[in-house]
């Protein structure tokens, strides 16, 4: 089963990545860029028998820091 | 426009980000995780007016390295 984790910066965190990628796109001349953050995607693949319960615990545990990002779950159809 | 850009490795290159994280979740014990690649997911608010081909060109310039990593442009529903 493939899945995959997006990690966010939690809103109101600030986000230097993000910020540099903005300038970079205004610097090289695209136009209407209002905001950029900036994130990590882990793609898992992992047993079918795979529980949402041990996903959720793999993210807490590991894949995010829960103090200053969000993680969001998304399975492969 | 939300449009979120994801930038993963190319097949057949080496990822130690993706096996440390591997090597990470066996040794938390979590079973059945046969393989992990590690990318970036950027966020990106763009005006409505913002082309397709545009948003192509913001990736091939700046968000990706097309030598060794793949893009995706999903736009949110």
């Amino acid at each position: 089963m493939k899945v995959r984790v997006i990690v966010t910066l939690k809103n109101g965190v600030l986000d230097p990545q993000g910020r540099a990628i903005h300038h970079a796109l205004e610097g090289l001349g695209f136009e209407g860029v209002n905001d950029v953050r900036a994130g990590r995607v882990i793609e898992l693949d992992v047993a079918d028998s795979t529980s949402d319960a041990a996903l959720d615990e793999m993210c807490a545990k590991l894949l995010a820091n829960m103090v200053i990002e969000n993680y969001r779950i998304e399975k492969a159809a």
